[in-house]
């Protein structure tokens, strides 16, 4: 339906190029703190992608949105061994959180939780990908990240493990349970940080950030995932935990996020191997339609504190307003209201932000 | 034609891969000031469009020439609400001035004139295109541009309009006029620039530049439009003014051009929708044919300098000869005779460039 | 069979999307430096292609790889008067080395040999490119790179040349030699550089690196090959010498490489106008068969030391083991055995590097 897609006539060989850019404006009513009102280009991902002897794909995907956004994202490589059994090398997400791993254009509010903190994100790594008719267990081992470029020092290397399982599917509704955990090696990167904005990325400011956390040897993580999806009505549950380990002794951080959303037209989330995935509305918006619409609320938590670490604590409430203007175009409209204390002082700013959001 | 493009087979949909690269070389005679001689890769544009659902278009674009060149440009959705209505948000050039927002593979010399010093270029916004048969009404508010990215500080907001209309119009002989104004407030951004290079940028200096100005709270620009093509003879020019309000009383700075164009073979400029287009040569160089050839000459002004500002005044005399090969292949060749006068130095450089350029 | 290709029914336009994705990983026994383990995305490459009115053809090819390896390659228009007669300009490959114009997916070894540090790589200029059914003959007149941005400073100019022969060529086997000479004229850019890496580039250490040489005018280099393919059997060497020409005396350098290969499995290797072009396996891994096994082993030097200038010297032997599982996969693992010698002190690492690479 989107994007430039061409197949050969054995259908063994496929070609694509696609990609997604996302608008975002904010006004922050600052509490004392100047958060940066304004405009900005979120994302601008451009990806190719393709089969080949219809078992081998790859794909590779570049942001273009300014300075810390942009770089490589998906370069990879996969090889179908049987169904349901595929490897995987090259620079990919390391399987760990439900939001995390699921597209933006898939995610229901226009940023990710404050436990995004914890996102481990791209590396460079490989891995196998298995799955049923309802789990999916995906394992990797994975280096540095794509644009890591340190001489003289030894990488870090990570292994982490995500299991899924849907205890009922059924039409539009299904139980969603998963379960991750990684540890990493941070070889000759002693130096860790983990910090949260306030769910709005046009500002650059984090309200918790541990700052450069040094002498770090090795770190592990583990996320709980629980998601109810009944026709229009969505529940969805993470909780994150973080340990690191130093010579000056262990530190603990976690985060969590509870949310909930109802569509007011008649349509529903979609959901494939362990992930959601974008909506698509069984109306068109200018086409004798109206597009779907979907109500969301959020509660999420981060604790950046322990030990002589002061990242602080942040809580934010957060109300949504969905458009799906077609399967490709969609605009958020969001409320959010922040409590973050760090050591030693606290900011509760209020913001309102618009998401215009297209795919290529 | 050119690029790769898919239609769909009801023609609702479309996506396409296309692009433009410039290859500039200069060499000056430096009259005293070392503007540095060689070769520049200009522009190196790829770009991803499409339509949905017949209704709804997008565009991405991005250049990855140097440094301070590279970077988004078009990065926009728009949508037909009915013919002559289209509303528009992303990252697109603020309506502004007829060379600043014609393509480079549409206007008549290698650079845009030294008015270009006002161009407000590509920002965040939305807005409405209206047209009819023979006039065009762009308005918009606009924030940031697509890679600011300055923590704690509110962005700009621009409000531009363009109304543009064609008293005349038959064949290939037109008559057009236009008028544009934008408002600005900066913000936190308090510090303003307006700088010009000496319609050559192979040498990255400008000969006239106001340096930093601090304290602006607002400035508004003002443009008037005049062309005519007959056949194949061109005349076009434009008047730019900006006014610039701060605490120690406004500021204002001008410029102007006026340019001739002459065609020695059987062509003649394209024109659409309140801006040139490019020109499409009746015959194809190496396919029993000569492409199109035409002869340019260009005045042009400017002047940075008011109250405690010294950015300078500069004058251009240009020369030029287009060759279009194709319609996708364009080579130039210019000589620019230059008097800038700054405070307290003068140059007079004259210069002689050549271009090569394609459509991807 | 790759790719995003589409083809006019005349024949007469084409327009292609493809690229290239290399990860490396590799393990270094440091030997008193640390090298630093650890992995990288080593190229990440997409080309927009194609040809206009059949004569014309074009191409653009961006590197999306990590900060010092990322920018624009191949950025040409090509016109071809006749058959065997091409005119070129744009940003394109300066015609010096065999192993340095073959793309690295079509060279033996993860990294072109330690001679390489006399690559002259990509500049904009223009050329001719002549070749016959049994020789090839480029000649070009190049400027600065696409990435050089220097205000002020007259670029530098390079005059280069490079004469291919195949005294033999029968089915799978050829003869091949070549020579090729450049002058340069350094312009205001009075400093150069020479270094070389372990022939390995997840590291971003050179043990052999003359530093910046100051007060340079003028240099030139000379490259002589020879190559032997066998059907399975492959014998490949060259030579590299530069004179730098500098108020304080001459300066010289060089460098050397043979390897040899040879296919476990009943392949070859490609080779098209002057040029090694990518191995085609006969059997297609994951589609009954095990694609193309070829054993390799190189024995490379370079000497960056004369007069005043100790870069150093170094000797590298590489073995190494390449898996083609379809024409755009490969898998390649190699052992390194290092002895370079700087002024004051020693380094002999080993390492062990793992390559996967694909075109898209």
């Amino acid at each position: 339906s989107s994007g430039l897609k061409i197949v050969s006539a054995n259908k063994q060989f496929s070609a694509q190029l696609g990609g997604r850019v996302e608008v975002h404006g904010a006004v922050y009513n600052d509490d004392g703190i100047n958060m940066g009102d304004g405009t900005t280009l979120r994302r601008a991902r451009i990806y190719v992608k393709g089969k080949l002897y219809d078992d081998w794909q790859y794909k590779f995907e570049y942001d273009f949105a300014a300075s810390d956004l942009k770089g490589v994202k998906d370069a990879y490589l996969s090889y179908r061994l049987k169904e349901g059994t595929e490897l995987i090398a090259g620079n990919y997400r390391v399987p760990y959180s439900l939001e995390a791993l699921a597209s933006s254009h898939a995610n229901t509010f226009m940023e990710r939780s404050l436990g995004f903190a914890f996102k481990p994100g791209w590396h460079l790594g490989a891995g196998a990908n298995l799955s049923g008719a309802n789990w999916t267990w995906n394992t990797g081992v994975f280096g540095d990240t794509a644009d890591q470029n340190t001489a003289g020092e030894d990488g870090e290397w990570i292994v982490g493990s995500r299991l899924t399982w849907l205890p009922y599917q059924a039409n539009s509704s299904l139980v969603h349970l998963g379960i991750a955990g990684l540890y990493g090696d941070r070889g000759d990167h002693s130096d860790m940080t983990y910090k949260s904005g306030p769910e709005s990325k046009v500002t650059k400011i984090n309200l918790v950030d541990t700052k450069k956390i040094t002498g770090v040897d090795s770190y592990s993580q583990t996320g709980l995932e629980a998601a109810l999806t009944l026709n229009r009505f969505n529940l969805q549950a993470e909780y994150m935990a973080a340990t690191l380990r130093r010579g000056e002794g262990d530190l603990n951080f976690d985060g969590w996020y509870i949310q909930s959303s109802y569509f007011l037209t008649a349509d529903s989330r979609s959901y494939k191997k362990g992930r959601y995935a974008p909506v698509k509305p069984r109306s068109i918006l200018g086409r004798n339609g109206i597009g779907a619409w979907e109500l969301a609320v959020r509660l999420s938590e981060v604790d950046l504190s322990d030990a002589d670490i002061f990242g602080g604590q942040q809580q934010d409430l957060t109300l949504g307003l969905n458009v799906y203007a077609t399967p490709q175009i969609r605009f958020s409209a969001e409320y959010i209201e922040v409590l973050a204390t760090s050591n030693p002082k606290t900011a509760e700013p209020e913001l309102f932000q618009l998401r215009a959001e297209w795919v290529l």
